[in-house]
């Protein structure tokens, strides 16, 4: 990762502000001949696009993805491909309120730390509107990795909206897709839905916590030691807009665990080494294990908010500031779709690296042995 | 981060494993004229260093470190800085009852079937002895920021060991070198003693949380959008061996709180802009505030243990195993100068790779005004 | 330089096919407050725009630049730019006929053979129609220098038409861009022009030399070993279609000299080292002595021409081919702009890199004093 | 290639200085399972090592490489090699004389003016010394190509000294390690001996032209644009002390070549395309097409030479200078298993690249037919 590009050979750029003419994403190092078209990545884009219900802003954008290369007769040519998403709705007068005073939390004041300017027009550079490239790029690696890794699925839910998490027990792989938070558990679907009207109508905003998981995952992917599968997954979750903490698996409470209730068991089943439990979230020393890859990451609230709150101006005078406009409530539900998009292209990263180096597939190969007693070993 | 490298400007590829001869960090990018001796380096090797409380393993290593390049004259030259630590006190014995299994928890089971190779002895390079190489690199890194950055500090500590975490109420700076944990609260220290005196004579190991605070950050520091100082902080920081998660400033907590609770407000003070609040952890769209930058990162307990657990063979049988040997009870802890290794690393880093696109120094000013009333702004 | 993407810290990822709807060019890590606009790129594209002569090929191709993102009222922000130019005079039936064959000397079968695709239209990805991208991108690099290096100045001309050289003797900067061929020596161009249309009416084609000059460079840039501004060059220039050969300095013809002669001798000037020759072509070490930076290249002639080769077919039979359509007698005219461009981001993303480890300026300075007696030393 | 590494999957970051005590390569991303020991590169040690004729510097190195890492039981593990070569024989003293004042041609006074450190110490960094490291990873390659792409074969040798070519005639395989110049022509060798002795006794040194061809290379190596294979050898052997020019294939004399004349005819043979010629050096569009790959190189004289040279001192004032020491008359001898060992790494890592794009081998195929009559397409 550097400057606006990840990935070291599935390589995706993205480029583009909240308020210019356009965004995109560049994706390098695809395999050819993957089938791929527009249509292949249009319904990515429409789970994170806004204004689908009142849970997130109302911005209006069709958010169609134009390919401008790297795609001859429905497959790709192994040559850089070029996304374009056209912006439509952007409305800089709403912006032009706030362009003397930074608002809190938001990015605006560090970018003009850094960079001696200021584009007030809907954050520029640092919108959430820049995961919509991520998440077109994101369709091209699903598409790569359905050619590749036949089985391979990667799928991502709310786990919690504010203080407000789901009850396991009641997780329902159908309900993901059938409220607007892609929340596994309709109850708390229900709850959310009532506690984010009284957020929305207070004008103030709350976090999420958002968690993906990819099955069908080869063993073997990933490498020592800047390159482990989940720190690429840590850089890649933490790379999102508001993201404030990434865990696997245990995640924060593998710290409360002991080694004998951390070890994740392993016994021998008619395919190979199956696992009694996941503490390790798919990932030992940083390469895969063959379990599914378990990634979680904490979304802050919006700080566009229409209640006050105290910041200074340009000029370097205090001020109180409200953010009118057209912000998300929830920004971490529209973090679903990207979450999934970040690990899609990790993932093909890594396979893409495996196969580089190693050849293809895993090479260590554990035999599904007639199970004889079970010596002790120490 | 690829393969065994991190950083882009400031670049670091650590080599070696747990029982070879030696291991050490090829440390390329480092700025010319920097003072760096040996002497520089060990203090920072002797806090990691293993055998130095019942806490952490017996494994007896000097860890003595060599500049074999890069150095002339007592001051870098720019060119790439070798450093070298032998191996004094690999007991590869140790290792070979456990070479026909596979520890539960450990990386032995996915180093083999990624790569066809299986190296019993302490883990080879998936060891946490590898982390002995970062904390050389980052004392370079820390003499490199003295000299860029004066008044930047790095400091690292324990806030949380199973289940006990510190008060922070009683946090004490002068007390995190006073005890064998790296704990600022004298209280918790001596709880922890007891606890990990427990667990140990019982075989078994637990996790930890460490929390590493960088003060005197300019701002400025991160980029956009893959290169956010938080995105390089997570990598940097899941990198380490056995972590499982990474937070910023509020981490997984700012999921719960409202927009209202979680926007730092800004005041002008008598040098420039004052925050109420650190819930961003010192970085806002990936560029660092000026403010400290704080990060948590939780490890899990260490899988060697003397407790029995089931596992498979290399031949694809079911077994129980044990692992002897010396391990640390609570590998975390060992984790403290780590972690500030790499946050050494990656702030200089930063600060190279900001240097180089926008200057020295920040580049947006907000001048100190005399504060006057303060307008409403909508 | 991988994939698609040259430069470390001035980043230019390229995309696009002859025959798509674009191509363009993605530029990351420009310093913020560069002043551009399409203004200061279009008349670089201007230069390298096709049909402008009866010497190069009669596609006709306005070359507009768009602007997309990375440039906010006339300045640059820092973040990624995106050039778009719009393909509009593509004629694919002009390629149907050769769709069938491969044609000698042209990249089409080695594309097919990697990727297992055909791209008849023009050669796809490697058409000399990428270079527009390059010279897109240059455009921003110079805007950048002129900021960053006032007085830094690139210039490029054709040294070398087929086996017809220029006069050294003869060189007059003024006529560089008084003809066609961007031939500093106006006898010489008289003579090309001749040559070119005899070969243009026989349906061949020819090679060139181009020489590209880069004064003005400060003493420092490039970096040992593999970061040397020489072997940047080497690849920027040898990632240009159809190039077969480059040259720094005396190029190739230093093999021919002895030490005495090439050794370019030093004396104090009123403002520093002053050399008494420039065999080095202004590169030491792979760092910039402040001497001109000189680069040459060849061009090897088009491969797609009217006269008559054996090839084979898809089918694996053999064939004769022609190749119709609209091709560059010279492609090598056209190289002249391209050479400019990838000097400026070379020059430009080693400035950034030099002043992001060593920080602005050279080091270390050789003070002027008052001659005295030259001592010979030993 | 960044900084002092090299490569993108197979990478190589060379470290070390002429007159420390080590230098060596970290050799990152090798596959795993190549059998591999010091006596696998030794050999390849000796042929570049110094002191072995009259012909080069008469410094005396075992250049006995150490293997500390990434290697386990006699074969790569897939992680970090390090190779480490001690210095024995540096006489530091030999240098006090020049401490003063920078030698014409040399790197000593771009390393000052970048760094403002001067390590007279035998050019430090800049020695030729760093190519030692570099004939210890090219080994390693080949030992990784033996196994990858059996039949492949890496093979330089010198074709030019100072004026004096090779006879093309008289090429003779088994000359090239019979004689102290890796001459292919006996003739020249003997030509040469004479030549050198005079200038050697002269205190002067020459230039040398090098060529390193690779046979059985597989079609589709490189990658478009700035993944060329031939730009990426270009930017391997400028990279390398004193080389100005390098051309693939027809090289600078493509410029004067015809369309006709250039294109590399192609007919069916009895297992796929066959080239009536080699002008593109095994490469086009950057992509290799199953041909030899044809590098040719060219070093400048040694600045080092006994002859008395204008020049200039640390304190600014204008000086003569001879520089007595150890050093090669002709220094562009012992480049040729330099040029090789860059030819091996840059080939092994198009390899793996192209695998974890591609998968393994190529993927276009064109099918041997029953050749038929020869259809003319137009």
């Amino acid at each position: 990762m550097s400057f606006n590009t990840f990935g070291q050979m599935f390589r995706v750029t993205t480029w583009g502000e909240s308020h210019g003419p356009a965004l995109g994403a560049t994706v390098d190092g695809c395999p050819p001949g993957v089938p791929l078209s527009e249509a292949d990545i249009q319904p990515w884009m429409e789970r994170r696009r806004p204004g689908q219900s009142r849970y997130t802003t109302q911005r209006q954008e069709a958010d169609a993805v134009e390919i401008l290369s790297g795609v001859y007769e429905g497959q790709t040519t192994g040559t850089p491909i070029q996304l374009l998403i056209r912006n439509t709705d952007q409305r800089s007068k709403d912006y032009s309120d706030i362009a003397a005073s930074f608002r809190p939390g938001h990015a605006d004041i560090t970018y003009f730390q850094k960079y001696g300017l200021r584009d007030p027009r809907g954050g520029g550079r640092s919108s959430a509107r820049e995961t919509a490239a991520r998440v077109a790029a994101g369709a091209v690696a699903r598409a790569a990795l359905a050619a590749l890794v036949p089985g391979l699925r990667v799928r991502g839910y709310l786990v919690q909206v504010g203080p407000h998490g789901i009850d396991r027990a009641a997780f329902d792989d159908a309900q993901i897709d059938a409220n607007p938070f892609f929340c596994p558990d309709a109850a708390a679907a229900a709850a959310w839905a009532a506690y984010l009207d009284g957020l929305r109508k207070s004008g103030d905003s709350v976090g999420a916590v958002i968690e993906v998981v990819a099955t069908g995952v080869p063993t073997g992917l990933g490498a020592p030691i800047y390159g482990k599968l989940d720190g690429d997954l840590a850089a890649a979750m933490m790379s999102i807009n508001a993201v404030k903490g990434v865990e696997i698996g245990a995640g924060m409470a593998a710290a409360a665990l002991t080694g004998t209730e951390n070890a994740d068991e392993i016994t021998m089943g008619a395919e190979g080494p199956e696992y009694a439990s996941n503490h390790a979230g798919g990932v030992l020393g940083g390469i895969s294990t063959g379990q599914p890859v378990v990634v979680r990451f904490a979304v802050k609230p919006t700080s566009s908010i229409l209640r006050p709150r105290r910041t200074v101006t340009l000029a370097g005078t205090d001020a109180e500031i409200i953010t009118k406009g057209r912000h998300d409530p929830c920004v971490g539900i529209r973090a679903v779709p990207v979450g999934e998009a970040m690990m899609a292209c990790v993932l093909l990263d890594a396979a893409l690296r495996h196969r580089g180096q190693v050849g293809d597939g895993p090479r260590g190969h554990i035999p599904v042995s007639t199970p004889g007693p079970a010596p002790t070993q120490e």
